[in-house]
């Protein structure tokens, strides 16, 4: 049997891990969900097959259980050459996947006021690995690592230099690993190489982001200081305007309620009044329910909108790339926002959109189009068991590789 | 004598009059500074010839005294045929200027929610000069209703619905009447009919804001609820990350402090620690100073960045024009944002940028451009005493026209 990797991702109410054999196929993931409520539970992903939880729902606790899982279904059979984990903010400390010791796990720790929700449940995962297997190399890839290229200009925000130097307000942008993946995948389609190709890409899931990629290297970003800012997301407003707070002080609303309702009622869902969930939503508005149809025009809108600004970072342009669930999947959120593009030249053509790239490997833009258009299927998890097995092979003695 | 109008603009701290005659040249404008303050001072402008001023410094007394030395110089000798008053917010109410009446201030009133610090001390420049002309019709234009012509998805935050309705949430613009004015000079400069034009404004003055206009009609811009929200300003921060108020929670301080901050210590201010000033900036930054080159590169950025957004709302350009003190003669700052704008295509003429085309009836392009990059003298006085004559007239019966 060949040697295996895992990729694990702890978010603040999930874990999930996922097994690659090292022709970087995925072979299986589990998933547990909703942790920490009476409603936990986890299933072998594409099956109905459940896995039993432990009582008692720490985050160690139910990895080792999804572990065992694996281990007794035969998936895995025996240690992994590698583990890779996914780390949400690497601040300014990590500009590339780095390798797990007590020093990056403490740095990781000192991360974690940039990225409260999400740090320290990444530092429980990596701590319920070494403790299961002490020997493997773990690698941390940070979402935040790929966009630690911004230019200053790009990064800096407006105020005053002291909330930079003393609390280290600047914009990081997030989904780095996804923008990483488009610039790889795009440059492989387009047959270049990759630190020549310039990309704007747009990372449409459950959180949104776009990213300008110039040469390889990421430019500029929607995503800021946290991965609120920026487009409208499922339930997240994106940008607003910051007198937001003091003129609904005035209503009466604390700072914490607004920035509450900014995460968690706000953007489709906010906006439509109905779902969070874009396929849900287009089905509402065909039936011509307008708050659908609102909180799709201006979700396409403020996209567009942001396409045009990551134009601002590039000389060349190689292809506008698309991913993520709507990403992949809407081919009206698509048509929607590429119809705003007509002044950058960009067109798609209606069937290959309509069948999102399936028959045209990805090619969607219309042969008249100023840039060629993209449909690249995310693989956050590859990227991850790919640099963990890179990391790890490097810390082996040559005579042992 | 020929008629004369008077324009009133009343700041918070500030009340400026300006006379014009029919037509539209300005005679003479007074300007009070520093009002509320024993520094208070006001002079004729374009001199230093000052004007004593009342010791209790409210609204009403100081308009007095201004229109008495406009008076006793012989300047403005009988009552105006009409006064147009600057109003800064006129929410949805206000779709275009308005004659004054009990029910027009009624409804400024209303919108000062909105504006707390403007819509207040415009009402009391309207009772002030009501007071000293009951005869004379006057006519409120309002820096918010160039843009009411917005369409939802660009007005329309990605909030709960409840705001919107309840609080009037939702993108208003300002320094419409500047906007209004480019595009209409824009349409006259490029023997163009205003209706069928279409240009990309930056109005980049004390406060910075652009516009996409399509057809005549304003269809998106870069300030929002407030004029906070959007490009970096002399002390504004414009856009930030939402979160940016629970982050700083996190470290103590209030969001009534973080708000003070983002409208008085940020921008060019805070990211140079030097002054708030363009063209102190431009010449440290000469002198090599890394604060204020970094505050430049992030106002042009940032400018570039909403430029190429503008983009997503139009299908066509004639122009992209620059005005505000900035835009006017800083060749420095345009030089450096139109670099971002190779992918549309635009560049400039360095002899006729250098010399703000004053040569050139305005044109900066290079003749290669893909559009024509014009920069106009904003005139918001001139379009006031325009409207105030307009609607002054329309108020009168056809016998006596």
């Amino acid at each position: 049997m060949e040697d295996q990797l895992l990729v694990v991702n702890c978010g603040s109410s999930s874990l999930k891990l996922a097994v690659f054999d090292q022709g970087r196929r995925k072979l299986v993931s589990v998933l547990a969900e909703r942790l920490n409520t009476d409603e936990a539970s986890a299933r072998i992903s594409g099956t109905a097959e459940t896995i039993p939880l432990p009582d008692n729902g720490s985050y160690e606790r139910v990895l080792a259980a999804l572990v065992e899982a694996l281990k007794t279904r035969g998936i895995l059979c025996r240690d992994p050459v590698a583990i890779g984990h996914r780390v949400v903010h690497g601040g300014e400390t990590f500009r590339g996947a780095a390798l797990i010791d007590d020093q990056v796990v403490a740095a990781i720790d000192h991360c974690a006021s940039l990225a409260p929700l999400h740090n320290p449940v990444n530092l429980a995962g990596i701590a319920a690995t070494r403790a299961l297997y002490p020997e493997v190399p773990q690698v941390a890839v940070f979402d935040t690592a790929f966009h630690q290229t911004l230019p200053p200009k790009a990064f800096r925000y407006a105020l005053p230099e002291t909330y930079y130097r003393d609390w280290a307000v600047r914009r990081y942008g997030f989904h780095g690993t996804s923008h990483y993946f488009m610039a790889q995948e795009a440059a492989r389609l387009l047959a270049r190489t990759h630190d020549t190709t310039s990309i704007i890409s747009a990372h449409l899931g459950n959180g949104c982001s776009v990213a300008a990629i110039r040469n390889g290297r990421s430019v500029d970003t929607s995503m800021g200081l946290t991965p609120l800012e920026g487009l409208v997301m499922g339930t997240r407003s994106g940008d607003v305007d910051p007198s937001l707070f003091d003129y609904l002080a005035g209503k009466g609303l604390s700072a914490a309620e607004v920035h509450k309702t900014l995460n968690k009622q706000s953007g489709l869902l906010g906006l439509s009044g109905e779902s969070n969930d874009m396929r849900t939503l287009c089905d509402l508005a065909e039936q011509g329910h307008s708050g659908a149809a609102l909180a799709i025009d201006v979700f396409c809108f403020r996209l567009a909108r942001y396409l045009g600004a990551m134009t601002a970072s590039l000389t060349a342009l190689d292809a506008l790339v698309f991913t993520g669930g709507i990403g992949e999947n809407s081919a009206r959120v698509r048509q929607q926002t590429v119809e705003h593009l007509s002044l950058l030249g960009i067109t798609l053509d209606s069937v290959a959109n309509a069948r999102n790239g399936a028959d045209t490997e990805g090619r969607i833009n219309a042969a008249e189009s100023r840039y060629p258009v993209l449909v690249i299927p995310t693989n956050e998890e590859r990227v991850i068991a790919e640099e963990a097995l890179r990391l790890a092979r490097s810390t082996q003695s040559p005579s042992t590789d």
